[in-house]
């Protein structure tokens, strides 16, 4: 098989129906779909289509519950504590977002930490949910450690991704990004494509700075190092600083909801008891939305005509690289690697789906 | 005159006269004195006694207006807009941050945008006064520019530092850090000791990474080009991150306070027009705050115990340096180099005030 284009129309029926057969409900599947679909429609291979066969193994194996209902354990007018219940990620994520986007409809704020979740997919889903109801989104989640704390070994980390997304014209600001130096989906494509990688992204099993993705990746999947958080593994270009901001991450998902910080989350269940925190707070409490959302349109545009750096023709402001792969790919289609064709192909088997039917 | 050590007694002393005969109050004197104190006690030089001339100067030009009273424009139960009516940052800051604190402690969450301030010292300091009081803080600004975003050689954003604090025992979580690879203050120590600097840090006037200092400071001052946000100048080791973190500084500072953007703040005023953002929030909202913080404390003695990197043998939490240099400091005193000290004298003579009684 393969690699393949296929339009997000048919790769959304397949996905539903997946999920369905997985045993959630069609509204479920939905909102499960919609998390992953977005990721590929925005370009991010890593999080889309591509992660299926990972949650259908956390499903099986029974680390993903379907039928969790999450619970908020906690709640003041501007704030809640959310207990995910081991269900889908997605699905706990949409609940405490809405949740979130609620309380700061009333009160202008919204806190949601939650706990004993799963993998929720790409973070800049849940803040959009925000920014595309008029207000100020944020979301951070911690994930299974691979991220080593300055002058440490040890993946004590996740990539601790964190996204913030703020209404704008003609598309929203969005800024997702985990707070490593890359991914580990990056070091994994590097290593499908047998491409050495830089210097300073991360450590080899004997914790020393490493050109072999994979020898990278056995040392992130054995935990015994890992990824440099942002900045790198010095102080000299501020690794300290990218730690901090994932500890940020950890201290708002996984502290204040009494969750499981990133080392502790098992590796061989890999997402289950990951913690999220989302905000959201509303512009209007500052002012009149239209007059600041003016300011940050002028100033993004200030930003993209200012002088381009040497043998740069464009300078982005965040969230435009999004929006213009996400046009591009719903008229063009997405591009579906050989490998998780095949992924695709065994779990509709598995499922008694008719995988030539859908593509 | 040769630098000197001296106990932050006398630095109080000294510091506290000056401001007040530069016309600030005695209550006012001791804040801005607190301040500046705290960033020479944690071992930050670049923010302490050593920025008195330029407070002086700016004092001096009516760039700062002395007797400002900052004014909340804006209110909600839990937000706040103030207008800093061009006072000195630290006493903009100190009054926006109490705000921010009554409204955490009566509603769990209190978010103050404020426009129209200056330079307000170390990022830090207003986190803390939160976390001193058990809440969790949160404190940013943004600066003149000097930090170009990926792509752009023109400096568009402010160093932006952020800080976030978390009540902890032995002493709190601190995480003070701009959002830059590095601060304009590190490039003028390299500068001064006649070091180069590492590629990567910061462009010449031409756009250029540079190892010259001098040069980086001369396109900084010049406005032709600027330092790399963290993660330097491409996307290859998360320049862009760094970018986008400062961007989430920006937007909640001169954004939402309709304030003004770091790019046009005056080069020649350097400080006026500087905007901030403060939050708070009272951890009690999420549970029982000593078993929350019982949870950091917990997490943050794993991450140190963890296994050393090679050619490490210690692993530092966030605020741990800043307070064995402050213990450090409290008892041994303050290492006052060569330069700043010949200002101070300089500034105590215009005041008529006795240097050597105070040395």
């Amino acid at each position: 098989m393969n690699s393949k284009i296929i339009r997000s129309e048919q790769l959304r029926e397949f996905c539903e129906e997946a999920f369905f057969r997985l045993g959630f409900n069609r509204g479920d599947s939905t909102i499960i779909t919609d998390v992953l679909l977005l990721s590929d429609l925005f370009g991010i291979d890593s999080h889309g289509i591509n992660r299926i066969k990972m949650y259908y193994q956390h499903i099986k194996a029974g680390y993903i519950d379907i039928s969790a209902q999450p619970e908020i354990i906690m709640e003041t007018p501007v704030s809640a504590v959310i207990d995910g219940r081991k269900g889908m990620g997605q699905l706990v994520s949409n609940v405490a977002m809405k949740v979130a986007i609620e309380k700061a409809k009333t009160f202008g704020v919204g806190l949601v930490t939650v706990r004993n979740s799963n993998h929720y997919g790409i973070a800049g889903y849940y803040s959009l949910m925000a920014s595309n109801e008029g207000l100020i989104g944020i979301s951070m989640t911690n994930s299974l450690a691979a991220v080593v704390p300055t002058f440490s070994k040890t993946p004590m980390l996740g990539t601790n991704p964190i996204a913030f997304s703020f209404p704008a014209s003609p598309q929203p600001f969005l800024f997702d990004s985990a707070t490593s130096v890359v991914s580990v989906g990056k070091i994994e494509i590097y290593n499908k494509l047998d491409k050495p990688i830089p210097l300073g992204w991360g450590l080899n099993s004997d914790g020393i700075d490493e050109h072999d993705p994979a020898e990278v990746l056995k040392s992130v999947f054995s935990g015994k190092s890992g990824l440099h958080p942002l900045g790198g593994g010095s102080e000299e270009f501020g690794g300290h600083k990218g730690y901090g901001f994932s500890m940020v991450v950890e201290i708002l998902s996984s502290i204040i909801s009494l969750g499981t910080t990133s080392n502790h989350i098992e590796k061989e269940k890999s997402t289950a008891g990951v913690c999220h925190f989302f905000a959201v707070v509303d512009p209007k409490i500052f002012g009149d939305p239209m007059t600041i959302q003016k300011h940050l349109e002028n100033y993004l545009e200030e930003i993209r005509s200012s002088h381009k750096a040497n043998d740069h023709d464009r300078i982005y402001t965040h969230g435009e690289k999004e929006a213009e792969m996400f046009n591009h790919r719903k008229v063009q289609g997405i591009v579906i690697h050989e490998r998780t064709l095949i992924e695709m192909k065994e779990l509709s088997d598995e499922l008694s789906m008719d995988f030539d039917t859908y593509f």
